[in-house]
């Protein structure tokens, strides 16, 4: 699933509120995560993520960068993924505890990240920290966490320029192991449109973006109004 | 990462015992998953979950087919991690805390899967149950978490085929959204081996097998030896 998708998980969330009656007062209930905006800094960041943060909140005022809140509201694609949501088969007592993947760790543990977006050169920025939860050899991170963040980051910028859109093919080069707790940058940007799909890149770097990590294309296909996730 | 490397993580992370001394005891201490085989039952599995080990477990009894331990261990693959595992930057207190990815959530509210292989046939099959912290769009598995169980099984694939290896490309098809707590059934299997490169691909469908969520290649170096990860 595209993680646009995902990222718009708050809003979907509160979307539930309404649709899911007492399902979803108790998942309200159970995580103060619903409202909260996760893209801000909180004890866990490390020096290179605060610096990061600080130097893009500076281009903020700017005017040309505009910082993500993980619980940022877009009225259309609300209404999009409401017309979506929610297979009557699913265990409702499990729904209940859902939380978007990325965003699931106790602060520190696993994903701490914020993502930045250009949408007049069609690309976002995600600076992203990962936690010790993540690893996958020893000292080093899972290629599955990184492939999470690649999704989420390129996920967003088609979201940006498309619309609500769905991952259809996610293509990473892996380079070199990222080391565990490290900070990395991970530039994405619109390559074309065609007809509903969108063509992504991402690279991903040091934060000093001497060390390339991994480089991958994605491939996101704008959401028919018209029918259903699945 | 492959996660072949993250997979063998007890096994590593006993090495650190020896390796680590304080830190590696403290995270001893506050984890009683690192002897833990993680891919048996446990109160989270549903039906179908429970449906699939017991079948495949009486394939182990005919002989063709064997599970595969979390905490399994391979004298060779230990001897090659331990070389190069530790960068001397890492902060020691947040590796002390370091998990596998894919067992760093609570038992049912991230990945449950149990993996079987058949080395004569070079195949390797996971029975993944996707839990609710492991969503994308409201009610559907993140991308990125179908992504980290590609990884993790096409990775063992390679890793019972070539040895210790590292992933180098991760190429997914999302064809239809996973529905979230639900059971999917990934089939890897060894396309070709050429030097030091291991092809595998995998699939991903409903536990009846008529829906294709799913299709992937992956490609994994064997790891030199000589050489450390970065």
């Amino acid at each position: 699933m595209s993680s646009t998708l995902g990222l718009s998980w708050d809003q979907h969330h509160l979307g539930q509120e309404v649709q899911m009656g007492s399902v979803a007062r108790r998942s309200f209930a159970s995580e103060n995560v619903v409202n909260r905006d996760h893209a801000l800094p909180n004890p866990s960041w490390n020096k290179d993520l605060r610096l990061l943060f600080d130097q893009f909140m500076r281009k903020c005022e700017a005017g040309s960068w505009k910082r993500l809140p993980s619980n940022n509201h877009s009225p259309q694609s609300f209404q999009d993924f409401q017309t979506r949501f929610v297979d009557p088969k699913l265990p409702k007592e499990q729904i209940s505890q859902a939380r978007l993947f990325t965003r699931s760790f106790e602060d520190g543990l696993g994903f701490e990240y914020v993502m930045f977006c250009n949408d007049a050169e069609k690309r976002v920025v995600c600076f992203f920290q990962a936690g010790p939860y993540l690893q996958g050899a020893p000292g080093f991170t899972h290629g599955g966490a990184i492939a999470t963040m690649i999704d989420a980051t390129t996920g967003m910028c088609a979201f940006r320029a498309g619309g609500v859109v769905m991952t259809a093919n996610l293509n990473i080069n892996y380079k070199r192991p990222i080391p565990l707790c490290s900070v990395v940058v991970m530039k994405s940007q619109i390559d074309k449109v065609e007809g509903r799909k969108v063509f992504v890149s991402c690279n991903v770097r040091s934060v000093d973006e001497e060390t390339l990590y991994s480089e991958a294309t994605s491939l996101f296909i704008k959401l028919d109004p018209n029918k259903k996730l699945a």
